[in-house]
């Protein structure tokens, strides 16, 4: 950490920034520069982050040199770390998680169909969402734990491994029940209590990137639940405020080799929350298998104009199939793999014919 | 509302949209422009804006005409929501909330002495945080249950209100018990499940502004809280993200007015945690009263130097006290009042004599 | 400026980056903390801060401790600047300035009506605009010179000094022929020719704040002109994007105390251009005079309806008397003076009249 | 054009609006829905939009559904642009154009080497600034026409066309003397005057994204340009602002895919502008070319140790050399081609053997 005085600090406030360092262990070192003065302090850089060095008279600017987090960060684990996320499927080292399904439970014949759609198309993780976080609060919340059972039977009937979002602390042990990985939504990014909470389960926990949250932030909020146990976290950039409103939000691709060169954990894409427009979503994906992504997240539905949240933007099943087939390419071009799914025994006997 | 039709719209594609449109139960009237043909949808809007019409065939764009907020809108009741927060304390119509205090309760001396101070200066709420929504697992977290009694005691022995953070669901029936006001911090307005939860308490809730909120978003959040059945909702602007550094976040004051024009709910402002700078909140809190808050809130500690969270921020209480000499006058002159608060029988005894 | 190095930085690299800063004259310290190994870097901040140190192997991060502008800083000139601008009007140290007039300059007659009114009201500036930027080569591009004489004449007329805006380094010696303030729109803050030019004339210029600018980049764009020769910078803050569009651009009033702990210019405030909203800018207006700001900016008409530019954000002459008289008592309040104007001899005839 | 009426307007401002609508020539059609009243307005978009109707009482909203931008929409041009930029290189409708270069021309020498280093990766145009804008006065302003001369000679001698920025309209004629691109750079996107300069000249223009600009701002400025005259512009995605200073700007790769739908030009990406960073320019630029993008522009020097200008942000030769095979093989896969260009006679001489 180092200390910038101000350009007119006396003699006096020195001394007392020196004792101040010294009363909280800290070594110091002076350096007059030609213009400015500095003091590097050397100790734990933890405990000096938190020492409210820049409210002691004379003190213009401190600044840090190490990053706030530990456990996320590649410092602490070289190599990648790769996660088993059941059925086979691994996410990180090579190996892409390739999430899709509907934005909300409706049904299980619903969402059976769209499953094996997007099975037969090449996602290996299946979503739908049963506790539906919406800016209103007269808008469709979800069906609960009846969407969960639902997920947990398509899952295992197709063999696939299921996500879903938690959105309350209460409903983690319920969800942890269900689902093989645990989303945290974007809005819930800071909700410290509930990172906490999946922090002391097993589970893979998807972390989405909040609206306003940098690089930084969302590497802490990953620490937050590394710090509570749980080593399984994956990263999802799902686009950010900005100003221009013809896209929902803004997607960061250079996230993903940002995230790469300061920590060891998965990140992967989601396209769709990210622009919102079906018309963007599949250059989004390539792009995103192109920078490096460890999956892709797509919505898909097989009639968007009665889904219950998020229709306009989901893309239909062939429009996925379509799109998988060229990120398949891409992704063997680049030396990656995709893991794949099966039924456990026999094919399901199709919707159609139930 | 209205659907905007592609150039290219076929005859076809108009009938299924009419198809669609009727099925849903809404009315319809078609206008057609010299570039561009309109669809006028005519119903009631909450069911409007939650069918997906912008994945239909032949849609170019859907656009609302109406706010999706009803219970916080100005439209809804047209005078100002007044709200009593205790100890005779108002906020609302012309009734200024000053709330001042330090980030976090760190002990009951200490407390009682800045609130002695604050009070003195005219501040009429007292503020101390006992759950700290901290980005760093690593960093001091909160007193916890036992800072709630301080804080509580504080209040009780000066007579004011208090205020302060709650952060979880599971949180919420403690909180209540020992505070007068509950606050929901910025990270946390869109956790949809706790506003839903201190929607069900009779608490007047201090509402923060998320960091990437439009005043739309932040309305919504209200709008939770109301349609949950608790009226009291004071909305708070603490700065948002942007692009210079220079602030740890953007005042953005003009959501002041913004608000007044489409909301009855008061707005007070933050510069403390806005700026995060001491030499630039004196003159954010009197550009707050001068744009029409109803309150300000400023941070305020005896020893910056030594507080747990946030130090650096803070006012000293003589810096407090010269700003709110400030402020009254500027509140006087532009008619509004700032009531005041006493400890209800003698005065305390001192920190220093007890 | 400081360098901090790569954790497994090699003693290879330590030599090479201490050869390269010799080579260019610079002394270095070395300074081992318990993660992280700095030099500090000590020489001429100009010179070091074009050095791409940065691109040198071993190197993670270089962080400077001084601020690039000079000419514009606090530390150059202790005292506020105070810049005359004709017809007794001053700027900075405690007089305001207070521009009002239309948009775009539309004929002699309506000028001078509006002139009249905002006059009347206690403006002291004169603001009209020849050459208009507009976003679409199709809107209304301005009167030219010829608006300029009528800007002259109406200025002359009432004894008041006049402000418009340039375009163009072509323009400058023109513009500076009529008009007693030259302006520089927000598009052309970083029109790095443009600065250059009028900071070859003697005219104040007014440097309106671009929308994507950080207080550094604003200073440093003052730089230009300071460096250039011509001492008489006013900046304008002027709103800047955000993610929320029920405002046109996003008014950062913070920028005020900032700049004002930063550089010696002053600074005043446009509300009209921030907001784009007539029913935020009397709040908006008030509050900026509570901010400290050195003067406002707003745009009048006497018939936005059948304005040729930003018809709707301009306010009709009497709700500007009525704002202007609380702008003024507030002004008052904060010990600050608003200089006036009047017609040389006698009162101008009334354009009725003519 | 719609106009939202205020929910209690009186027929006597519905009578104005009519009135107003009929003497500006406009057909107008009421609709009256649940809660809103609304008036479809009919008549040529581009006088809707001036005519100020916002200003008009009972007025609360006027929503637009046309584009403002018309040479450059794909309604105006179904098919994509192609654009011959010499020695046989094309851009647009699958043909990439890949510039590399130094940020600055800094001597024949040096430049030569670079660009012959360029050139055997694979790159086909070469860039180079011979007019630089700088934020800070102090800094290096660029060799002006001997460097212009110098980049025109190693582009003959290699075969390869050139592009090199213009800053001031009294350069265009300069510039277009020697280059055989025009760049105008991210700064000047809105300096409509320089805009019109260029637009009246043959050349092709690299228009760069402000870092603020909306996709309609740079469709708009293309207008500026196609509406002079000239039909050839390049839109280049460089960065934007935002609140996370790990990278200097953000990257908006959806924008290609955003303008592709609304625009028959091409569009470039620029992520050695973006971010800043040399570690993410790879991924950023793989995920350009699979983004769809009809080009990338890299900068690359071959001692960014000792580069003049932005050094820190160029590729070494080699490192660019791995990268372009990467893009090829991309570029291979998703059908697109990449011209080549190649010394008119025989190879020129060496540098080293000059």
């Amino acid at each position: 950490m180092i200390i910038v005085l101000k350009p007119n600090y006396t003699e006096q406030q020195l001394q007392h920034i020196f004792e101040k360092l010294e009363e909280m262990g800290f070594r110091h070192e002076l350096s007059k520069g030609v213009k400015r003065t500095l003091i590097g302090v050397i100790g734990e850089e933890d405990r000096l982050r938190n020492a409210p060095l820049r409210a002691i008279a004379g003190v213009e600017d401190v600044m840090s040199v190490l990053k706030p987090f530990k456990l996320a960060s590649r410092e602490f684990q070289e190599h990648d770390s790769v996660f088993d996320l059941g059925h086979g499927v691994k996410v990180g080292g090579g190996s892409l998680m390739m999430i899709a399904g509907p934005c909300a439970i409706e049904g299980e014949d619903i969402l059976l169909e769209i499953a094996q759609a997007v099975q037969a198309a090449g996602a290996n993780v299946l979503r739908g969402g049963a506790f539906k976080p919406r800016t209103s609060p007269y808008s469709y919340q979800g069906m609960g734990e009846e969407g969960l059972k639902i997920l947990r039977n398509v899952g295992d009937e197709l063999g696939m491994p299921v996500v879903t979002e938690v959105m309350d602390p209460r409903q983690v042990a319920l969800v942890d029940r269900y689902s093989d990985i645990i989303q945290i939504g974007a809005r819930n990014m800071q909700n410290f209590n509930l990172l906490a909470e999946v922090g002391q389960t097993n589970r893979p926990v998807l972390l989405k990137r909040g609206m306003s949250a940098t690089v930084q932030d969302l590497l802490m909020s990953a620490e937050y639940i590394l710090a509570n146990g749980n080593k399984q976290v994956i990263l999802c950039e799902r686009g950010i405020r900005s100003f221009d409103n013809s896209t929902r939000n803004l997607l960061d691709l250079a996230i993903v080799p940002n995230v790469k060169g300061l920590s060891h954990l998965p990140i992967i894409v989601d396209p769709s929350h990210a622009t919102g427009r079906p018309d963007l979503i599949p250059s989004m994906a390539l792009a995103a298998v192109a920078a490096g992504a460890d999956g892709v997240h797509i919505e898909v539905h097989n009639c968007p104009e009665k889904a219950m949240s998020d229709g306009p933007q989901a893309l239909l099943p062939n429009q996925y199939a379509e799109l998988f087939a060229q990120m398949k390419k891409l992704a063997t071009l680049l030396n990656r793999q995709i893991p794949t799914t099966q039924p456990p025994k026999a094919a399901p006997v199709p919707v159609a014919a139930r």
